[in-house]
């Protein structure tokens, strides 16, 4: 008899049903078959606002229910683990609600807008931890096999001491000159551009490699397209986000760090790129080639020295237990997976997995550091330590 | 209310539960999730001989019911497509067997053992054909969208008249010497070594991507280690496989091809690798590398002229419309994604999807061939034709 | 009879003769092997304080002649063309005397240490073109053949509107912890560290191939080791110049701008690699594969698009003339003499080669705004404008 | 007083001025400034039909002197080594009287045209052996320095037991619907098309690589475009040689190896490729990027282990030496000078330095062995031992 599995089962909510949505669902359908797990999740149900727009969402994504009001969602009994995809503008909110009413939650990144509406976040869920409820934020990247091996490597001291971090995040949509101006070039919705899109992640991974906080920034922001065509065809609208970002920086150990994020980076279509120098090695990756991890190793003879291209698909890398053979290369959908493995864990065990909403709020506080730097002329602008 | 999806359901029962067994599984799982189908698949029943272990796979992969006969599997009502992952020697008896029971087949490659097996494969597919059965062999590489995307260049004419084919598929689990003798290294059971399994793979996608058939082939095997230890642990016993295998040949219009498949080339994990030369260009692919397609265009000034990377991760490229934005790759079990969209479309149409048993039986004549050229000190011989 | 070139010739005198003085000897040698010139250059005498050392470099060279005293070596008769290959502070005023005398003058990059020397040799350049005089300064990257190319694209339109530059310049010697605190360390003699010795080429280019000025920077430098064991024994010192810089800034057409030169990206041997983006295209190239260029074309269908690595090899390629057949890759030295080609050709027409003292003030100007943004706390710094 | 050099000088007469010549040519030019030599080489006299363009290459080149007869040449007191640089069916018979004329001899590949005229020219090279002299045949990639590396590498046991080489070289001249009937592509003039211009090259890099020989072979042939316009417009004539040739073959140690020969790979200029793959690790090289070695070590754990790409730059890489710092790559010429370098040195004391006229014969064997196979329908075909 199949399907007897005695697991008890964590049911989850999702809010939103978008990109995020369907990567979140992928990651929720998927993970349970490939890896062994304390708990079964469970697709309970999603909500929506539109009636009939969620209900062809669960029915193509997967989810055994729908709702209309994340209030509701939020106090379903058949729901445990909210996770939240909806836009940022609306995480704070969510987030709390939910977890006031005593469920774990999972909120996409950023963690919020701003800074204030993080350390609300981080507040509540502090209290909930003390009533056993885990809070996640949704930094999916560094669950990549390859960035999991990079963090792996630089704690084991494989890179020794460490002089550099650079960073890029490129992508070239905005490139397009028939482009509308869709809600991520508004302010009032989406809080900023590239920086908030794009540059939240080089952020979170640079400090999450380095094992390191950045402790202060200098920064450009440029909108190239001030006007774009309203999307309802009545005229142009002013561009209030940033199209890219230039910020540049100290780590704790003195170590500097380089970032640049850009929508207008013309034939990089998503090329987050981060390379990590320290005294006894190097590390290079590129999300195009998401299955490679870059490797220096500066302890070898000179003679035999080079960047050596690992493919990061042995049965023995962060993940691969689960998937197939050497060189069957993962997918960027994976990376969902992964993180709702090790949030089911963490719930099951009753321990926080990284990243906490603590980690998002750091993130948070050096996004507002690069905001304000690149409003005073790029000076060296301190970012606020967290307590 | 979700879920109401009033498509007709197609039944899937699927025998066998190992590596193929869970990348078909995956497939069925997400197709449904990723692209609209007319049909919508459920994972009905699977297959296998002990009761504990299918119980156990179909909990983890997710199937609803198990049998420990394919005899009962092929006959349940609740299944009304058979998808065949067992071992290369079982294909045909099941095969067979199935198209009479009035089912739909997906037989995974090898088709056969033997052209003989094939043949009769092929007997049984068009009688069923007449009865508006489909039946489809799993060359799942053909719908890597970086190949798909190849093959549609080709037939475009982008590469004009066609000079050249090189393929390898390159892995090197052989070259452990702890490695035991396991059944794919015993022609009884496995049927042949890096030849069948690696072999089969390039020479069909050579044909496939070409549009055309290879005629005559030279070829040398090799068996480098002849003995492993026995898995009982009670002495060693004869490989009697190939580990590598080379051959070369002509391609109808004229055009060379040579290939090479391998167990023992240390440090490549599944390279295969295709390239194709004609007078207006070039294509090159890696499957370590398999969102990426390389393009020569001739007819570009030669100071211009390169080989471009394409990220075939637009969503005008194959396959891409049910996936992420640009620049999100995919990985290697969507091919089984993408398998299942087309058979599925097939079925709902009553239309023939590639490849048919026929473009199976085929890449049998070669596969034939080059065995029968290896015994014969590399002389070329001709592949058997078509009927 | 062979050698009865009836061109007349090009006396040069040259000062220096350790590596840079090496790698302009190996152009003079072959410039006029490789390319048809108005003039031959004739290696006349070669200048170094140390009577037997420079005797043992001009025998090893290949210079007829030596002198001791720079002096000596400008008012020399056969002596039309002075090279400059001595350290930085000694530039200005070798250059200014040999302007003096009457010497077309070539001065390896940097210009000078100082803005302020660097104007001095301007004004003199000024004075000595209106009697005939050629002065140059040796910024070799710029006839890097696909760097080159990259500039003819850049002009031709084909990357269109100009949005980012983004440029590295990264070795690792500085990472040896044997290293001594040899004079490249001092600032009394080297002027700066990494940012006048890696950072003065990537602004140059830069500049040159998109054809516009720096107008702002912010920037950061850093010393990671402070103290180095001395050249004699017998102690250790204070390293008074930078490991390491890192500026960003603007460009005159709006366009954003990112760098990082380095000492310590350890496994990163002579990686300067730059980037630009534009509204049709981007360019991409990296020094340590030089005879390649990365072109992306944005005028092409987004399902064809992909950097393109073009060899720069063929015959119609900038430079290329002179060498071999296609894929016959040049290296670092071919820099020089292509550097000695295009002022042989000037000084034979009397028209002014790129780059110019001018141009090489105004990288010296942007150098200093970056010393002096980072003095101040990466604050914006506008560069001096060129009058 | 510079050019006091004491060494003792080796006159150089070179026969042929064409591309071969031109390199040979800069290699001889160089060699004395980029190393130390016991002789100092003196490019004395070179020699062509044609007085007017021999004199005006002398000229171009740097040559002292020029002659219209190669026995001339061969006979002046000035003279010491004969660089035979001219067509293939020339090499035997002005070898052979080079060396009875007491001159030490390099003589560019082939060797020959023939197995029987290369067997007389090792027969001469080895009586004059006995009088003291050097005869050297210019297999030039051998001091490419990464393979040089290579060879090291696999010398030193890094690669354990030979399990495969694969080789291709390809380029794509051929391609040229425009091009005319040329000396190359007549039988009678080039003995054969790519098989003796670029397997002449993989065979001998395949075997000194590995230290083994090829044993025998099977092979393919094809001339694609068999009618070619004549070069002074009067119709058009046939190709008689090939313009690909597919070969594969074994080792004397059991090792199989695959080649592949073509001008007709469209977009590929100069890809000499070849990789290696042994028990304990693997090699491959690329000569589009003469300055890489990639190396995967199969002695490290799989969670470490990729290819790592080695910038063949170092100071203690092969013939590294004499040129420039770390990264500063070198380009296809400076094999010409390495050779020369060997060459040089092999004289003055009086060894023999690799590759001998006996090695130049063992590589015509095996090109003879592929001819025979491919007009006997790919048969299996031994390569005539070595005495």
């Amino acid at each position: 008899m199949p399907n007897s599995s005695t697991s008890p089962t964590l049911g989850v909510g999702m809010v939103g049903y978008a990109f995020m949505g369907a990567a979140h669902s992928q990651g929720w359908r998927t993970v349970g078959r490939a890896f062994d797990l304390p708990l079964s999740p469970v697709m309970a149900a999603v909500c929506g606002r539109d009636q009939a727009k969620v209900d062809a969402a669960a029915d193509r994504l997967g989810w055994s229910a729908t709702e209309t009001d994340w209030r509701a969602l939020i106090t379903r009994d058949d729901v445990q683990l909210v996770d939240i995809c909806s836009p940022g503008d609306s995480h704070a909110e969510i987030a709390i609600a939910a977890l006031e009413a005593g469920k774990h939650v999972l909120c996409e990144k950023p963690l919020a807008n701003t800074v204030a509406e993080a350390e609300a976040m981080v507040a509540a869920a502090g209290a909930a931890r003390e009533r056993g409820q885990i809070a996640m934020v949704g930094f999916n990247y560094r669950r990549v096999p390859a960035l999991a091996l990079a963090r792996e490597l630089v704690a084991r001291g494989r890179i020794g001491e460490l002089r550099h971090v650079r960073a890029v995040y490129l992508q070239d949509w905005g490139a397009d000159p028939e482009l509308k101006l869709v809600w991520r070039l508004r302010k009032e919705l989406a809080g900023s551009g590239a920086l908030g899109d794009l540059g939240a992640h080089v952020v979170d991974l640079a400090q999450h490699l380095t094992g390191e906080l950045i402790t202060g920034v200098s920064a450009y922001t440029e909108t190239f397209v001030k006007e774009r065509p309203l999307p309802d065809g009545s005229g142009v609208g002013q561009v209030t986000v940033d199209d890219a970002a230039l910020f540049t920086g100290r780590l704790a150990s003195g170590a500097l760090a380089s970032f640049e994020v850009s929508r207008f980076a013309t034939g990089r279509k998503n090329a987050l790129r981060i390379e990590l120098n320290g005294s006894d090695g190097s590390l290079a990756f590129d999300l195009e080639r998401l299955n490679e991890l870059e490797f220096y190793d500066n302890t070898q003879p000179a003679t035999e020295g080079g960047f050596r291209r690992i493919l990061v698909t042995e049965p023995d890398h962060p993940f691969l237990e689960g998937w197939w053979p050497p060189g069957h290369g993962l997918g960027y959908e994976h990376t969902f997976a992964h993180q709702a493995r090790d949030l089911v864990h963490g719930i099951a065990a009753g321990t926080q997995p990284a990243p906490s909403f603590a980690d998002g709020l750091q993130v948070q506080r050096v996004l507002a550091a690069i905001e304000e730097s690149a409003e005073k002329n790029a000076v060296h602008t301190p970012v606020q330590a967290a307590e």
